[in-house]
């Protein structure tokens, strides 16, 4: 069984702490870890951040919702998900990501976790695991799925080099010119096309005898 | 990150061959693991009778395209898919599953598949691997998911006893009897219950710093 990993912002939605710095007026929030490498450090400085301007997790989702997906992001994940399985491969959190998976419908996602507190205070998160998303298609593949990944960023080399078959989507020129051996396509048809031929390419070895595979 | 497993026939849908039987008035098809305990043999005497019958894959999709969801599942895993990700998790075929699965919005579904011929001939299957439902809950457990289970079968007992919590939905009196330890729920609303109570338990151990879990 052939199915298809998804990185979620930049392929499906907007990069949520910049769009969410736009929509809530709060410039600090487009700090990445370009300018502060230690992840941790970034999420304690964004959850102080929040704690001080008093945005709770019902607010923060309230400004999320005004937020949508990409142009044309639902109708490419109707059109793949009417050809194969589809799980949705993100280093975001749960909470953060429903408003806008809501507007997808509901495709599954494997993500992070906030803690939140009683009064709704976003007080801490959980990463389920480092690298996970290279971890997540290596245990897909492992019961035998063949996974076809794709991604924008340089978090989503190892999970489309771990994969079957991959490309990148609309990934910075420095991304493409450090991994020239990868396809990297522009528009939901390209990246539909290269998921079409990776479906209908053959099963490697005999189809035959109901065997495992 | 929690997240549910669900079987998907007699959980979600009706089961597959019985209602194609039905719908296609071929009652030799109602034949299953009961009456022929080698599956490899059942398969091949279901798929030479299709053949015979000159029903092709688009035939029995037209067919199954006239079933309809069990009452109630697409309003279930509608409430479920908002509050938390989900796999199906079946012994059916992907293309067999596909009519009812569009009905249900397209959820994740791990299975198996069937191999087609050009002229749309049903020839063969693959089966993804044996106990391959036990397997994805193991995977899925592997990268730091927890995992609740429910299904209705002697071949869903693996698959719920592997994971982090689970019930059994709807299951015949002997499944019952023999797993008195699990719980068995009737209704959508009993199962959400049990789901509910599962997702919302604290997590065990400390919660800050935003510690791998």
């Amino acid at each position: 069984m052939r199915i298809v990993c998804l990185d979620l912002e930049g392929v499906l939605i907007p990069e949520i702490w910049i769009a969410f710095s736009e929509a809530s007026g709060i410039p600090e929030l487009r700090r990445t870890t370009r300018d502060e490498p230690d992840y941790d450090k970034l999420m304690r400085f964004r959850l102080d951040l929040l704690r001080k301007r008093g945005l709770r997790l019902r607010d923060i989702q309230a400004v999320i919702n005004t937020m949508e997906p990409l142009d044309g992001a639902w109708e490419f994940l109707r059109s793949l998900r009417e050809r194969t399985q589809v799980i949705i491969l993100s280093d975001t959190f749960e909470q953060f990501a429903k408003p806008l998976m809501a507007k997808l419908d509901y495709p599954t996602l494997f993500c992070n976790t906030l803690v939140v507190d009683p009064d709704g205070t976003v007080s801490d998160y959980r990463l389920r695991q480092k690298e996970g998303k290279m971890h997540a298609v290596m245990a897909l593949k492992s019961i035998n799925l063949e996974i076809f990944a794709a991604g924008d960023s340089f978090n989503d080399l190892a999970m489309i080099r771990q994969a079957d078959g991959g490309c990148l989507f609309r990934a910075p020129t420095t991304i493409q010119n450090s991994c020239q051996d990868l396809a990297c396509v522009q528009t939901y048809d390209e990246l539909l096309a290269q998921i079409d031929s990776f479906l209908s390419a053959k099963a490697v070895g005999p189809a035959n005898g109901g065997r495992i595979g």
